[in-house]
């Protein structure tokens, strides 16, 4: 589906930094993700107040690779109904 | 569900650190979506070789929010129909 589509370069600002992702998706998509992951890393932080950026940003990719795990467990686990 | 049940520690190393993860959640799911982490941030290093680990820990979590919006999307589009 990716094939013939231009990428897109989009900016954006994640906890204070600025980062260029390269995406199909539209700007609107990516500005979305971002602000999610920019909304867990301050939620992560509030919880966490003395972990480092790097520290923070993996520990955010953990929680949301837990949601993203669990989404697909309850889709397989529909599936199988 | 969560009530009751035991707050969990787990140590688990993500791109050649360890982490002390809290969670409800067993060991063996803990482990699971740690080395999701681990596997997704060494492949965006292959792509991008010089990013620093925090930038890249902040791609992989933008990465894998990605996929757990579009995993979202799919379902809403899904329960429309």
């Amino acid at each position: 589906m990716a094939e013939d589509q231009k990428k897109k370069r989009t900016t954006v600002s994640i906890y204070g930094n600025k980062y260029t992702v390269i995406s199909d998706e539209s700007q609107e998509h990516v500005n979305e993700v971002s602000a999610y992951v920019d909304a867990k890393m301050r939620e992560m932080k509030g919880v966490n107040p003395y972990l480092d950026t790097r520290r923070l940003a993996v520990l955010t990719a953990v929680n949301i690779a837990d949601e993203y795990i669990k989404k697909q467990q309850e889709i397989n686990t529909e599936e199988e109904d």
